[in-house]
């Protein structure tokens, strides 16, 4: 089988290869599932630069995020069949045509979602669900601050937040994103070229800033986030898109009793059991087969063409997922 | 009567004043307080220098935290006595001969403890005893680390340690200060100029990382606190003697789910219930009478010379707190 390889850590695009290498077999409570559609994450391309939390041995296969048929079932397993398409959870390495999972670990996917949708359920809509909803806890009503809003994180939160009932405040880099995000239902956007945040922030919220932030960029428009707190609110930091770390003035934190939390999807996949994923994805799958967490997709490439997908990933001038399928 | 003062924000030694004013009344509720015993802490000279999280109207009289006794008690108050020595709570303006305070914000103290304890038995013991016991919530056999351990906090929390059964790690500037930390019952001691802090930490506690950190300090020295978390840990950031930012790197966040949070005891004091403050300080009586919380005086001045004594605070060479007396 086909599978996307890097050898040592490096760019994205200097060091994948695509090679033949033998498909995997299942054992006692496993399914081998053929991978069809896997989106490009950011946080693929940070393990594939030797930059994530926690790092493969090499060589490795990246990909934490697909969709994909079961194709074959291992002994003991009842509750998976041959044909069911399914989501592999906390799964890596899906950059490839098959891969081994435990069947308790897979989530199967309606039929009312489409391959393209199943195959980014995972990620940016797990992400966003559980920081307001699990994490957060944020009321209706509520003000939620957000940097990165035109990523599908930020859109997905935006989608959420009207549906919930919180206000969102979104800033942006680019003034040409304004109006998409406007039709897309933000309460309120700021450029943060042109706009100073924290002022533009104690505006809305009559002089007591918002209690609740939302930061994937780090660096300075983390810190501008941070300092647009309210008395004892939180910033959750889930993406350093920046590359930079977080400067935050003691003020900010002391006088406002302010919280900075990191949020990693990862650690909720892994302390989850298997019915409260299931359960989070009958939620996710609701709101996706409803229209209200669609994810867009930029562009498809065959995995063949990885090298250039890879490439396209990062300089993408439209919002949504570049897919590696095939 | 004779009452510090300053009209302007800036250097305590330029712009503190001794004026004489007349002495205030009470009202209904209220009592009338003879101060005896004032220190000098880094928050008062925060506020005289304009940097603190609420700043008086000017002119004003420094002072949060001092001991006197009850000379007049106003219309209505029977829980109070004159002649009672106590603890004004949250009030504002202390570095005066008298003060004027509601009669349920104020601590009765206890005979077994002297003047001096009193006067300082409020922002520092109750800092230390609320952040482990309170936000914390500290098991017993865990580590705390803490910067600035040779602050008088530092050392309560030294002190606590011990008592609740907790394990602590104490980071310090100066190696001349080690024997007596050590001597008061720290369980590790690291001279921040001479070991690299976050190795010490993995090293002490088999590679995890500590779930507890105490900054007071911000700067590197915070970053430090910080990079040393355990998966889900949490830094409590108590003060800003660095006067530098926060520099916290995203992977130390993001990967660990680590929380930095802002504590301020101001906001404990605002919200707390006449009960809930008694019920603390009856604790922290009990802890200051058998000599845990031991708050050791570095040096004595007279009201008059405030001055002076604002100086020596700043340029201290032993440990212990200046006090304003008379």
């Amino acid at each position: 089988m086909r599978a996307v390889r890097f050898a040592s850590f490096g760019e994205p695009a200097d060091v994948l290869t695509i090679e033949n290498i033998p498909a995997p077999q299942t054992g006692p409570g496993q399914v081998l599932v053929r991978v069809q559609v896997r989106p490009i994450n950011p946080s693929d391309l940070f393990v594939i630069r030797g930059l994530y939390g926690i790092l493969p041995r090499l060589p490795a296969v990246p990909g934490f995020e697909g969709a994909g048929v079961i194709v074959g079932v291992g002994e003991g397993v009842t509750d998976r069949t041959i044909g069911q398409t399914v989501i592999p959870m906390g799964a890596a390495g899906l950059w490839q045509e098959y891969v081994v999972v435990p069947a308790a670990r897979t989530i199967p996917v309606p039929a009312t979602i489409g391959d393209r949708q199943a195959a980014t359920a995972l990620i940016n809509p797990a992400t966003a669900w559980l920081m307001l909803t699990d994490t957060l806890r944020v009321e209706p009503g509520e003000w939620v601050l957000q940097n990165a809003a035109n990523s599908i994180v930020g859109r997905h939160v935006i989608r959420l937040a009207q549906r919930l009932g919180f206000r969102t405040i979104n800033v942006v880099r680019r003034r040409e994103v304004m109006d998409d995000l406007r039709t897309l239902g933000a309460d309120d956007i700021i450029c943060e070229q042109d706009e100073n945040v924290v002022a533009r922030v104690h505006a809305l919220t009559g002089g007591k800033g918002v209690r609740y932030a939302l930061d994937s960029v780090g660096g300075a428009s983390g810190a501008r986030l941070a300092a647009s707190l309210a008395m004892g609110g939180t910033m959750l930091v889930y993406g350093a898109i920046a590359g930079e770390p977080l400067t935050i003035h003691l003020g900010t934190l002391l006088f406002r009793s302010a919280t900075i939390r990191g949020w990693w999807l990862s650690h909720w996949l892994q302390t989850a059991t298997p019915e409260q994923a299931q359960d989070l994805f009958t939620t996710l799958f609701g709101l996706i087969a409803d229209g209200t967490l669609h994810t867009p997709v930029a562009a498809e490439y065959d995995l063949g063409d990885v090298r250039e997908a890879v490439i396209a990933a990062e300089h993408k001038t439209r919002p949504g997922k570049v897919l590696l399928v095939g």
